[in-house]
């Protein structure tokens, strides 16, 4: 197997350097107004018209010459000759000569010989004559030519983001079309023999996974103001990746390949890219990142992501995404970053920068605090891991050259986006599907399905606001339980197996899969193991030796159940509520309780109390045995 | 003339409460997740499969079982039996025995057997065995199936609103649709006889005006997540006005009518939906606004805005956006709010709440300071002026209870959005193209139109940066000269005119059009006129009278030299550049100087450094005679 290393690393600023030397130019076009908003002014627009075109009243009234109410007042009105109507809309057919008005309405065009407009309130008709009561000065309630836009003005400058705002006075000026950046546009060509579309099937045999970054990537280059093209994935034959990638470059300003990890795939890339264009770094001292092509490709740019999604993802954010906007002509967005303290000590000393995701909770009771007494806690999961990308708020950045960060320690959060809110309830532990229901009766919570004994684990570190905790636990948490539910656990099998209980599992040549000791469930399968094993009189590692597959545990809390929908295991161990929402038989084994055992400075917290009220509603518990509302493929298809 | 009065205004408490009683419910949809990008789920997604759904090697190199190395260090390596390759995207076709390894790729499935991988830095192959130069753990560099995502996790919860982050996160699960909040629609009915389409030709004399309301609200309807319908304008007939409103009214969840100011066009509307609906209020206690509908019409929500662009953006922010955010399961938006000291006194006593549409300007020298030195400055032109929407940066509120603001005093400013930010230069005063064109040169500048008197009065009060002022001025104001130019200005005239001198306007019959008074423009003139009257022996003022038009001057700066190109005068005040650019001869008056004067502790602000270095650079004077680059709106049409 032939392996390309990328030993060269450059610089972070010299990527920086590098992305920005690559002219993307995608150049102006004019849209219409009705797709105007949220574009970018590529052009001053001065204004060619006045606003109003004429003199306008600003009420409805009568339109006057102001000299005549001089005298005017509550106890001697001014009568003045009622001689026409002006409506909205219309040339006004009349004049005003001295002791005459005119009605006019809101925008009509104030008449000749009229320099003032009386409001209607303070004036009464006397069938031809109308009462003016009060005094007007010239010029009042009447918006002159050109008050609002004068010809000549200068109305928007370039590089003006246009809002509901500026679509407004562009509309005052007449304007239909206006000048934009045009939108940079993107290839993305995803790479790879491993990877499928999302919506085919896999196939896990042979190791095939979701194309993860062609559509993240896709979203984050439309959220940057570009506009993605995606092309049909590829293989890792050259001549096929040549083909597509000039083809991508004859079409786009600006290729990003992206979806391998392997070597091969990169390596093709690689030389697709240096033979026929100009490579001009191949690997950046960042973590996630490292692997990162710059070069040019024909007439286009050309930025090569890595494979894993958190590094494609954080690479394009830091590196490609500010190129993006600046072709597209956006400002760099509104930093928004905020301060906490480090829930837990995080060591790192790699040489590398590194873009540590993080998570927020806030620590706070029932009163709300202020951003300064956020926990941050790191969220790497590595970077193949995509919950890390939703697990997380933002970034906390490591030099290069700082080895740890201490707990407690105040760290500078860059949040993903301005309106990122952190979550209001962060859990840590048993996975179960009644919670997740209950979740959805819970603004912006955060579950961390760990297990039970991790749950327990970061409670005692004060890094989460309550444990998840499933069957027996033999540890003492200082903790406030905040609510509990039952589950009927047991085994799931294939129809007609005749498996009716846990001796059968011991006994009979049964391929069975269990789950990994992280979980309550295995904790109580373990205990019923000890029993039997008490009864039988034997040591109980001994029972378990007898089952195929009993050390062997899955973290999935469904995919035992799976196994055995799949035909490659004849039991598995879960709960009633997913074997009959899959349609398998069930051997009930017993009944364990849910706990959710907050930190006691925390159960106040708004979310923790949510929770609690979502339990005590009983709605979650309805029908758990039905298909949830959604799910994200469909099995039958 | 009928009028329709609104006298019963509600508080806007309860407008709040009658929009939120009006139900949209435009209930979900499926999206293909290439279109999902800024949705929010309607629906809980659970995972289906595991993530990955097989045991994964997360490095190149070689998977063994970690037994076998136990004993290796860089000493004495292990020496395993190389017996193949797995790929990714391949079905491991051998199995890893004692003493055996397989060489893998980064994604490849881990061969049954292994437990572990090496990293390929770690061995060195020596034909058909690999040296192992370190021991490994169990599980090391492998990622376990179900180890990102578990079948039946919750992956994400409903009302989450989708990046590129969980758009990665739903790629992983295969998903290729997604259930999101549809979005709702709203139908934009612009109402009024007097309203044009932008890019259609105006008639002023007709009073006409272009539909501002229509593209504004339709934008502020996306930026709130609704999908907007602009329907087709419609004038003041009640027929014509029931069958459209109704049509939309079918195909919309709801149904915004804007546009016209005229108490005829409102009133058509009150009675449409009075007669067809259900009116619940028709009036707010808000400035600006007041005039509001807020209903029902057949299946369909109803609000009425007011005419005036102002009112009507400040009444569909303040009470329909939220309404079009919550159908489409968005958030309320982060409020970004920063709070300031008053510039100006500012009174206000209508009993009215008062939202008060506000300037920002950083008084900051060459230090950027804390949000808290900032000054906020009302930007009030009156409802109808499509101005003030791009002069504001956000608003103060002014509860009816208060009567006026002091200068100094600290308020609180809501920005119109989060990412905004308030103009690094600030100016008041003469307009100018040159000027136009410098601002091009500088990040974010506003400049107030106000003319040279008036500009230089704000500098006194320390409500601007710097004032732009041209011609003499008899005012002493402590200031710092940062910038200056020349610029000709005289007459522009109607082809073989034979205007030649000052003197053929005073003692020829010709049509004039002037500047105000507060054009620089209009100061030098007038001073012309004296020396001119000096040299007569005659009193000024009589000069003036002889020329017809004199007094009744323009704002605009374009106005008088485009009302001789459409043959409405024989003579107007203009700038050389203006009169070529828009193809009449000219006769030169003189010359004078524009200068720009800075508050002295303001002159070193980067804002009013770069219009110095804009100057400076000269391009901006090159070729003033030209058209400029853009504009809205095509003469030739």
């Amino acid at each position: 197997m032939e392996r390309k290393e990328f030993r060269d690393l450059v610089s972070p600023e010299r990527a920086h350097e590098a992305v920005g030397s690559l002219e993307l130019s995608p150049g102006t076009e004019r849209v219409s107004l009705a797709d105007a908003s949220g574009r970018v002014l590529a052009e001053r627009i001065d204004a060619r018209i006045d606003v109003p075109g004429f003199d306008r009243a600003s009420l409805d009234g009568y339109a006057v010459r102001a000299r005549d109410t001089f005298d005017a007042d509550e106890a001697s009105p001014a009568e003045l000759d009622l001689c026409g109507t002006v409506h909205a809309g219309e040339t006004p057919d009349v004049a005003v000569d001295p002791g005459d008005c005119v009605a006019v309405s809101t925008g009509s065009v104030l008449p000749p010989g009229a320099d003032a407009v009386v409001m209607v309130e303070e004036t009464e008709e006397r069938g031809s004559t109308v009462a003016v009561r009060t005094r007007v000065a010239p010029g009042e309630a009447v918006m002159f030519a050109g008050t609002d836009v004068a010809a000549g003005d200068r109305a928007l400058g370039p590089g003006t983001r246009l809002t509901s705002r500026e679509v407004g006075l562009l509309s005052a000026l007449g304007a239909d079309t206006v000048p934009v950046h045009a939108k940079p546009r993107v290839a993305i060509v995803s790479t790879g023999d491993e990877l499928v579309r999302p919506g085919k099937e896999l196939d896990p045999a042979r190791g095939e996974i979701h194309d993860v970054n062609s559509y993240s990537v896709a979203a984050g280059v439309e959220e940057a103001g570009g506009e993605a093209v995606l092309y049909p994935h590829v293989g890792d034959d050259y001549e096929e990746m040549e083909h597509l990638l000039r083809e991508a470059a004859a079409d786009c300003d600006l290729v990003l390949s992206s979806g391998s990890t392997s070597a091969s795939a990169v390596d093709v890339i690689y030389r697709v890219v240096d033979d026929g264009g100009d490579l001009l770094l191949h690997g950046v001292a960042i973590k996630p990142g490292k692997p990162m092509l710059v070069g040019r490709l024909d007439d286009a740019a050309y930025v090569g992501l890595p494979g894993y999604p958190v590094s494609a993802l954080t690479i394009f954010r830091t590196f490609v995404a500010p190129a993006i906007r600046r072709a597209a002509g956006l400002p760099d967005p509104q930093t928004a970053t905020v301060s906490g303290r480090m829930a837990v000590r995080e060591r790192y000393a790699e040489g590398r920068l590194r873009l540590m995701p993080v998570g927020l909770v806030d620590p706070g009771s029932d009163d709300r605090e202020g951003p300064d007494d956020l926990l941050v806690y790191p969220v790497d999961k590595g970077s193949g891991a995509t919950t890390s990308l939703v697990e997380a708020d933002g970034v906390v950045e490591m030099p290069a050259d700082v080895e740890y960060l201490d707990r407690g320690e105040t760290v500078e959060v860059a949040l993903f986006s301005p309106d990122l809110r952190p979550p209001t309830l962060l859990l840590a532990g048993e996975d179960d599907p009644a919670l997740s229901r209950l979740l959805d009766q819970v603004t912006r919570p955060r579950h961390l399905p760990v297990g039970s004994r991790e749950g327990l684990r970061r409670l005692r570190k004060g890094a989460i606001d309550a444990a998840v905790v499933a069957g027996p636990t033999d540890q003492a948490t200082p903790s406030t339980p905040v609510a509990e539910w039952d589950r009927e656990w047991g085994l799931a099998v294939t129809e007609g197996s005749e498996i009716e209980a846990l001796s059968d599992l011991v006994d009979r040549d049964i391929r069975f899969v269990n789950r990994t000791t992280a979980s309550g469930l295995r904790t109580s399968l373990d205990d019923a193991m000890g029993e039997l094993a008490v009864k039988r009189g034997v040591d109980r590692h001994e029972l378990e030796a007898r089952v195929a597959g009993y050390d062997a545990g899955v973290r999935a809390h469904e995919s035992p159940v799976r196994a055995v929908v799949c035909g490659d295991a004849d039991a598995g161990l879960g709960l009633r509520a997913t074997a009959e929402r899959l349609g398998l038989p069930f051997q009930s084994l017993g009944t364990q309780t849910v706990r959710v055992l907050a930190a006691p400075a925390r159960a106040q917290k708004p979310g923790v109390r949510a929770l609690t009220d979502a339990v005590a509603g009983g709605a979650a518990f309805a029908d758990l045995t039905g298909y949830p509302a959604s799910s994200a493929n469909d099995e039958t298809r």
